[in-house]
């Protein structure tokens, strides 16, 4: 029997590199949806070779000249709810990833969870929906996929910490006023990981660190308290559990997102064979470690006080990211005024407890319009 | 329901620090068994503080003077047996381990085995006994402890390699001519474990890591080929597994052997907390990694050609380690001369198959004798 799965955001990072997996494990899983952006071309080759059962692109105007492909959220939830579909893997960018992934638990999906914005702006009503409808949420990333490895057939009251890793980006190591004058170019140069540009700036400022440390509270439902940042440069343990006997599990291997993305696809069967590059202790004769330095990387420190806050203020931080990272990647702001940006526009937001998706939405969107603002004040004059 | 334990070795290392272990968890862990050698002083303390419900001392003299106890073979076999026993220690030095492993066995008590020569010299028996009675074997080092909790919920054929870490000893990076005048008491400082003089030398020859080598084969059924030395100096990876698709799994600690004991004393059930000192990667900034040098760390050598031989060898191999480490202990046979010794008796030992305890045992004798003599031949003169 195989696992039908659908691919949402099938023509990105994560998106090609699931299907890369599907490849190589053609007898297991079977692609029964396809949902991509505006990359219309890649998809129709995707159709060509995978025949999927459904399809949906973003614009309507791109649904017209492709056979029977549905548009829009609608579409989305289409192929996350399809009746033959077993797991669903989410990499649709944004919070355009919560729609689908409601509608998926809704109709009791496994879901194969990469979109971060999903459990960092709306993770509460994500996993509550989750653990009433008993829908497993897969993290797709090293980090929670490596916490996940882990645990395996332990519980959460026999943790002690989890260890998150951090490579600590392109900047590790800097003076602020070396920050003063990065390029974009210079910042998406990450050491270990090929990834899409706008993660690729997150792991430079750390920001993608506080969102993985928001993921992990909610998939693994640990404090912040239990939760460590160690800065590991090499990028090959890629977390680790401290359980409460002393003894930490950890797991190591080479940076390809395609290991994660895999072990979310058999889950639960059994680990497979296949033809990716192998991690060998000869490559690395030593690994190390440090503390994050929260004074120059202030977008990490950012997220343990929004942590601490909680109710909306994470998804206010995901947004305002937002705004800014696309702002220095144009050239708007400049790299060391990002948390500037997202720091001001937490102060401005009054937290509040939410509990639909319209309402993170909304707070969304006015809180890009606040960034937008801030992006001017603290922008290239 | 508190898990009932006999001891068996309770006075020696492992011994004392299980009890150490049982003082954390006083409500889980029972002791009802003691068995012990020579420290008579030590074991009626243990008497006095544990209540066990059966004693065994090694001679006959010393049972006369504890109330009740048993002795020898047959009373180590009585403790093991005990009917209220749930879990049996075997921590009896050397070949004495066997016996009353095999009735522990054959009574279908859990085992937590420290002894390394019940695996080493009678591996097949031990084993085959032990499927045949469903008897699950838990090991007491922090190599094997490591490997276990890494597979733990996992299938031997997902396994790609066993990686075992060894520190390399106090001699790690020497060359030849540097191990010509080693005295005992420099090869008994191990950088990172306190242990008993005979195991404290064998990680000083890397002998140590050839007897984990084939206790490994016989405790998770991998053949020699799926199995790496891999040497790592601060012996915070206790070891690691490789699984097929890539993703590597280790377990890391402090150098605590209590750590691997209250593992397999919990065993199946929870972990638990203990007040004993942390790991932290703030005292580890770096962690490193190099292969073993098989041309100094001879004795390593002579076990991998062992294990391809296999039958008797590897009892031969121990029967001559046990000779020659003593005679090196006693200022008899320089330090660089104790493989000299091992290899020219495993040479003049004809390799047969074997299926009985007596055999070993016959087996052992026979060794001793032979290796006696190579300790004059290349003795100090």
């Amino acid at each position: 029997m195989s696992i039908n799965i659908s691919v949402l955001g099938s023509t990105g990072s994560i998106g090609t590199q699931t299907l890369e997996v599907v490849d190589q494990f053609k007898s297991q899983l079977k692609v029964v949806g396809l949902a991509a952006g505006g990359n219309v071309d890649l998809l129709k080759a995707q159709i060509k070779k995978y025949h999927p059962k459904a399809v949906s692109v973003k614009r309507e105007k791109d649904a017209r000249i492709i056979e029977k492909a549905h548009f829009g959220d609608e579409g989305n939830c289409k192929v996350a709810t399809l009746p033959s579909v077993d797991k669903v893997v989410i990499a649709t960018p944004g919070l355009a990833g919560i729609k689908p992934t409601l509608a998926a638990i809704g109709s009791k999906k496994t879901l194969a969870l990469a979109t971060k914005e999903v459990l960092v702006a709306a993770g509460q009503i994500v996993t509550r929906q989750a653990k009433k409808n008993k829908v497993k949420i897969l993290p797709i990333d090293s980090e929670h996929s490596a916490i996940f490895q882990c645990l395996e057939g332990r519980e959460v009251d026999e943790v002690k910490r989890v260890i998150l890793t951090a490579s600590g980006g392109p900047f590790r190591g800097m003076k602020a006023r070396q920050l003063k004058n990065i390029t974009p170019s210079q910042a998406l140069k990450h050491p270990n990981w090929k990834m899409g540009a706008k993660i690729t700036i997150d792991s430079a400022t750390l920001m993608n660190k506080g969102f993985e440390v928001i993921e992990a509270i909610w998939l693994f439902g640990v404090p912040l308290s239990k939760i460590t940042v160690v800065v590991h440069p090499q990028s090959i343990i890629h977390s680790a559990v401290e359980f409460i006997d002393g003894s930490i599990i950890a797991q190591l291997g080479p940076s390809d997102m395609r290991l994660p993305i895999q072990f979310a696809l058999l889950y639960p069967g059994k680990r497979g064979k296949n033809n990716f590059r192998r991690f060998s202790f000869g490559d690395f004769s030593s690994l190390s470690f440090e503390e994050p330095d929260l004074k120059i990387f202030r977008c990490l420190d950012l997220a343990f006080g929004t942590i601490g806050q909680g109710k909306t203020m994470p998804a206010v931080m995901t947004a305002a990211n937002d705004i800014a990272v696309a702002a220095f990647l144009n050239k708007k702001l400049p790299f060391f005024r990002i948390p500037d940006v997202i720091e001001s526009t937490l102060e401005v937001h009054r937290p509040r407890v939410y509990s639909t998706m319209e309402e993170i939405l909304e707070v969304d969107m006015s809180a890009r319009d606040i960034a937008a603002k801030f992006v001017v004040k603290f922008g290239f004059k």
